[in-house]
């Protein structure tokens, strides 16, 4: 059978190849139409039906989506799994390997949950003993959020959310940016990744179509690249300049990309980083927008992490806003989406799935392909919708909540800023480790030089050398963490992300912890 | 250029024959060395990118990805649009477009509610005012839950969902059908689409990939196979024969897809049909089933209406009941998927996006693989696993809800069976209409059978003669339905389809609107 489809398919080349030639008026065979009768014949046999089944399967694995089968997710990948072995067996493991702050114990913001409670159960605001119970303006607030979600939040609303919930995101934007944003484009979506991977199925039409992502960057954006079938196009950013971005770099990638025969359609930055902690200058954002223009890239901006900040130098700004800034020709054409969410913050509501994305300068008959795209899944759901209300219609001064929300919001945010230094100081404190300071969302991404010996070690355990790192500081203290390799890392440079999350109270126990492992590590490898 | 991509290709295509020909030890040019040469720079002209851009845009309509440009979802499409704009513009728009319960004022089950109110805002707990007024198995249901969910609703959980739940998941299964269920083989998602979808995604390699659907199908269907550039076979349903399923039909229709080079993959049915509302006896499942074992196809169920049934000669029973009923090696080896949701039933909970599949058969590898896709995404919303959990574990005889969910369940349970008698005599009255009883689901779906002068006025309009109708039956009454040709019929007959969701106190309105709307029409086009 293979031998009768490969030389069909010699057959169909060559008919093709003749035939092509003739129609441009060149020279062929003579026999043309024998040719052509032959290339029918080949072609049926060339064009059998892919394989169906294997021992028996129709899902083998074997058989199953190409572009599946070779997706990457290392976040949830082998340490993830040895750890749940090991919390099983009844080990006490600390999980920062993901950004998943109340699994850690922080709490949720008060107000935000008393208006959720009512929302869920709205009968309750008739029983007089508990409304009694709550202050008034969450009373009030729900109160308002019911009469918006038409059928309450049992029912699906808007494919692209709530109008009302994406006003209140509009106004939100408006006052943070000082630029007017339109509600009609924004999209609502159970949390912020299937915003990036609406996006991503829009640009990639096949591997020719080549996305810009940073290295390291969040696995999120090579999975789904992979998973769309498009080409990731890998830019560094630089350690030793606090990973700031180089256009230089950019730049050189992207004609690389060209040079390839590449569609380069994109270009993603997470801004403040992720896994690298840092955040960009106006600057920094300038060049970067400006180079996009020139080249014409989609900015794809992930600002999940806005309010995750922990020094003064580099205040959070948005690529919106510093593209409103440049103004000119730019601002009115270049295509800009940037992502945003409920599960970072203070607010830390991972489990509630709400995100959005703000898409800026795009064609609007792409816009509607989006939002037909959205409506097959119905509606995002709407206690996500419900929590992104809360996270941009937060209690106003003279609000009964006020005062509490700002107390519970401050105490937190001082708290991460306190256990960002601590994390990254317990780091560089390590022999061969370096830790740029975590300036912004939820990681520090120390750099680990390991002994020879201890490379060794890793390639006779066929394992990359920081997962072998990361698996031995598992099984010896409990600490989850990423190997670097998850988010990809210059050649020969081995890093591990560790959150910051977690509590205060256990935090130096943590580094105490890590760094008796990292000086044994050491020693047996030294 | 055009010239030059054209010549390349035929070079490619000579070279790549000619090579071929000499791989197989058959005859070839003496100047292969030369054409491999004149290949290799033929390719190269011939692989030029991707055009990147139109009228200034990376993100314009015409250069998106070509599946998503091609998917059509009609279910929100122009009359959802139209009935959206006469809202807007104050017109009392009646939307039986979309199973949408509580918006059309079905009350959500207290006991859920009460429950989930308390997961939003634990804190409430310790306020004794508060927890007197909640009933006992409420707050004990509550501290349950809690426990379980490490971290609460606020966290990020397994990819999957939530292992406690599946693990009640897998009760409810058992105790549903007398068989065993595998908790790691069922994945909680938001709502049933995206599982319905990561299904699909595993499948479909390429368009020669195809899924046999039923035709009338719910377009997510139709929507997702295009999305993920697969093919799709309709086989018919029998209208005549209460919309039942024919084996023979879709043998044939398997067949033509096999003489067509296609890698016949899966086939979905949904029982409850939607939108179509046939229950499916004992007898045409297991037909369905060893069809689908002997030609060694994925099954896929759809069977969230399971609950919604409004006839007692064909109750609900599941695949996977009557496919372990089958038992011997086809139970061992049929690889089977359903999904269920607590979008549908009585719960109706369709803004809370909980649903899940559960995985028989299916390869363990492709589990893992299906994982690995899931966690891209993280975590399935928590109030969506949690509506979940309150679905498949009730409160018992003797709990202090217990009599009340019980009333609630079955008040709403007979005012749909009412509603579904209402809606069908309702359009059976109608000349030249005719309608199957909706024995389960929650849609009719009438056969309408328009007069010539309709048809023609229809064609002169520019639209199919069902969304013609729709369109008229919308302006004139404010009655927003879906026209037949969003979900597929059978050629040269026209439905349109309503849910039965109404409340009943303003059915028999919305009957006498649809009666006089039709006599007019009729009238008009005689």
């Amino acid at each position: 059978m293979a031998l009768r489809r490969r030389s069909a398919r010699a057959l169909v080349y060559l008919c093709r190849g003749f035939e092509s030639f003739q129609g441009l008026g060149l020279h062929g065979p003579k026999s043309t139409l024998q040719l052509r009768g032959l290339a029918a014949l080949a072609q049926e046999a060339f064009e059998e039906a892919p394989q169906n089944s294997k021992d028996g399967k129709v899902l083998h694995p074997d058989l199953i989506n190409d572009d599946m089968r070779r997706t990457v997710y290392a976040v949830r990948g082998e340490l993830m799994k040895r750890g749940e072995e090991l919390r099983k067996a009844g080990r006490d493991i600390i999980f920062t390997n993901i950004g998943n702050p109340q699994a850690l114990g922080q709490k949720p913001l008060s107000f935000n949950r008393q208006v959720q409670a009512l929302l869920n159960a709205p009968f309750l605001l008739e029983n007089q003993k508990i409304v009694a119970e709550l202050p008034e303006d969450v009373v009030a607030r729900a109160k308002q959020i019911m009469t918006k979600l038409p059928g309450g939040v049992g029912a699906y609303q808007d494919s692209r959310g709530s109008p009302f919930i994406r006003q209140e995101i509009a106004d939100f934007l408006q006052e943070r940016d000082g630029y007017p944003a339109n509600p009609e484009h924004i999209f609502i979506t159970d949390g912020a990744s299937p915003a990036v991977r609406m996006c991503l199925t829009a640009l990639i039409r096949d591997s020719r179509d080549a996305i810009l992502v940073p290295i390291p960057q969040y696995p999120l954006y090579s999975a789904s690249i992979q998973l769309q079938g498009g080409s990731l196009l890998g830019y560094n950013l630089n350690e030793e300049q606090g990973w700031s971005m180089n256009v230089e770099d950019l730049r050189a990638r992207l004609q690389e990309g060209r040079d390839n025969g590449m569609a380069v359609r994109a270009l993603v930055f997470i801004n403040p980083g992720n896994p690298t902690g840092q955040c960009l200058s106006y600057q920094n954002l300038k060049d970067l927008i400006q180079f996009a223009g020139e080249e014409k890239l989609v900015l794809l901006a992930d600002e999940v992490y806005q309010t995750n900040i922990y020094q003064d130098e580099r205040p959070f700004i948005s690529a919106k806003r510093v593209l409103n800034d440049i103004g000119g020709q730019m601002a009115k054409d270049l295509e800009l989406v940037s992502f945003h969410t409920v599960s970072k913050g203070v607010i830390g509501e991972c489990g509630l799935r709400g995100g959005y994305m703000e898409l800026l300068n795009i064609h609007p008959g792409t816009i509607e392909e989006m939002y037909k795209i959205a409506s097959i899944n119905l509606s995002p759901n709407t206690m996500g919708q419900v929590a992104l209300s809360l996270m941009v219609n937060e209690p106003k001064p003279g609000d009964a909540s006020y005062e509490k929300h700002m107390e519970e919001k401050g105490t937190g945010l001082a708290s991460l800023r306190r256990r960002a230094h601590i994390m990254t100081d317990g780091f560089n404190s390590l022999e061969g480790v370096s830790c740029n300071f975590t300036e912004g969302a939820m990681y520090s991404f120390p750099r680990i030089r390991l002994p020879l010996k201890a490379l060794e070690a890793a390639q006779e355990a066929g394992k990359p050398a920081d997962t072998f790192y990361c698996l031995a500081l598992l099984e010896a203290t409990g600490i989850s963490t990423v190997p670097g390799s998850g988010f990809g890392q210059e050649e020969g440079t081995y890093h591990i992300r560790t959150t910051i999350l977690p509590p205060e109270e256990s935090i130096k126990e943590v580094i105490a912890r890590l760094t008796k492992f990292h000086e044994d590590f050491m020693s047996k490898y030294r």
